[in-house]
């Protein structure tokens, strides 16, 4: 572990010439490759990948006032113990919420509360009531202690067990407690329906959401065609 | 740092106890609450979260044989210096792949590519040629140790500065040194356009893949509505 964060460490102090370095390999690409085949295009070392979620992160401050913040950097990072790693700065209120707490939960906005969700992002907990702003409601978690949002119809709940500094961002690992979502947006087998949820995709490369679009198919199944 | 890694041992320890825990408290979830409105229903600790991505991870094995897996416990991790974390577990080839040459890309399919996709979570690299059954092309990274695919429209290309052993999963920080594109998916702006790319989302409920929905509206623009 101490060879990575060593690693890690060595990794800054050159980052500002890797920027460098990318911007020319930018110009320099050519676009056709020796074979005359199109090559793809250098756009830089850019923090795009698609999708990225939106996740309405939850939490307490000193003084047990609610707050959320919307994050786009975070996923799934473990099966067995269920963990989910969601990245911030240190300049937010949510940063210093969640290390004083060791907790925080993940609401999953419906399409129809874009607005909120995007408020979650533009102001600080520092200087607002969140949860006054938009009128929805904090419930607090019965397992971690942290507040998720009512109104959205899913939400997971986290108690951090790793905290991993990265640069501009630092990741907080949580183990998922619980899962919990409204009867509404649950199928026949019990299970939560993303159909139902409707939940927003963050588009990093021109900072839009999206709605989830239609079914394509089953996993471990389509490969199936090309396996033999 | 080593306080958190000593709190991830003791969150090993009890995590089959949090699981039957769990159990218990999904069964005796009240679905009222003490004003009378109703409660959100406690499912679980599982890995769900909406949206998950469908990342097709490059690496090259010990005799570089370009090799291709499927994974959606992953996401943006840190803007400066860019990052994104991937999450593996330690049985598969592409872990002993990263671990010997500290790199991986990230090709992003496009939905007409669900089968060759799928079918690259479905095989292991130590026993198939997964670019020569799919008929896809491998192309190497000319900045990291690791092969991309061509006929996908986007990629990444990562070099790895962290590693983070979480359980059933090991995460791996790639610090994103170069994105590449199709042309033919970028905008006019020159960024790359997700309705040109046609992404595919990972349903971890039941295991599905969607496309990509709707343009919504402009993150830091929405929630102005609301702020005053």
């Amino acid at each position: 572990m101490k060879k990575f964060i060593a690693a890690m460490t060595s990794g800054f102090l050159i980052t500002g010439l890797m920027v460098t370095v990318s911007a020319f390999a930018q110009d320099s690409t050519s676009a056709i490759d020796k074979k005359g085949a199109k090559m793809k295009k250098s756009i830089g070392a850019k923090t795009f990948v698609f999708p990225t979620p939106v996740f309405v992160v939850g939490s307490y401050d000193k003084s047990d006032k609610p707050d959320a913040m919307v994050v786009a950097w975070g996923g799934i990072c473990c099966s067995k113990p269920p963990c989910v790693a969601i990245s911030i700065r240190e300049a937010t209120y949510t940063y210093g919420n969640i290390m004083a707490r060791k907790a925080f939960t993940i609401s999953i906005p419906s399409e129809e509360y874009i607005k909120e969700a995007d408020y979650f992002g533009i102001v600080s907990g520092r200087t607002e009531d969140k949860f006054a702003a938009t009128k929805l409601t904090p419930v607090k978690s019965d397992l971690v202690d942290a507040p998720y949002v009512k109104e959205f119809p899913f939400a997971v709940e986290c108690s951090v067990i790793q905290i991993v500094k990265l640069g501009s961002h630092t990741m907080f690992v949580g183990e998922i407690k619980d899962v919990k979502a409204d009867e509404a947006v649950l199928g026949k087998d019990g299970a939560p329906d993303i159909e139902k949820i409707r939940p927003m995709i963050f588009n990093p490369a021109n900072r839009t959401y999206y709605g989830i679009g239609k079914y394509l198919g089953d996993a471990f199944s389509e490969g199936k065609k090309i396996k033999k």
